[in-house]
């Protein structure tokens, strides 16, 4: 993949063993997710994308607002960070991820864009 | 990025707070790396491409002889696999890292790509 096309590129990403995501800031609303997504928790990538609050509630109950409280201090201060949390995959079984998120600003201190990885830690 | 083109594409790997990589599963020489790779350890991504034996160097002295024996044993078995060891950055730091490996076979049994994502774990 020295020089890369976009269906290499598309075709790495897709084959990670590891979810890549890109995030609005503001609304958390996903604009890219990889398909280990599908393949690891069993939602479709379309409601990925489609559904406002997706991530929301694909967190667990119980880790919910603190997850999302520590995401939007981190976005607002323009922090990288990385956070372990379970989520509810598809088929209702509980997985714990590792989510290791890069938040861009801009010159006036806003955010601009959220990428993450995240991994199955769930051992 | 809901259409995708290779620049976009690129540039998510390349914002990611993670090393995205590929290598012949044969010889371990990567064929991609992505930018975090230079920020994180300092080396050019020249280096990782054009270097035989780039990783087997990276790997920390003492970790570097289990590391490889571990990854042949796992392309040989076909399977994916996740391992924490010490790399050796530029400036002569040790880093932990968390390097999760997709190992794609084909109908003969014979490992055609690897792929990973390593995680900076030094805490």
């Amino acid at each position: 993949m020295v020089t890369t096309s976009a269906e290499e590129c598309r075709a790495l990403l897709d084959d990670l063993d590891a979810i890549v995501w890109e995030a609005d800031p503001r609304t958390i609303q996903f604009s890219f997710v990889s398909q280990k997504a599908e393949r690891l928790l069993g939602y479709p990538v379309g409601r990925w994308l489609e559904e406002q609050d997706f991530w929301v509630n694909l967190i667990h109950p119980e880790d919910r607002e603190w997850v999302v409280t520590t995401c939007a201090a981190a976005v607002r201060d323009i922090r990288d960070h990385t956070f372990d949390y379970r989520v509810v995959a598809a088929d209702g079984r509980t997985v714990w991820m590792r989510d290791v998120v890069h938040v861009t600003g801009d010159a006036h201190g806003q955010a601009t864009r959220l990428t993450g990885v995240m991994l199955d830690i769930t051992a």
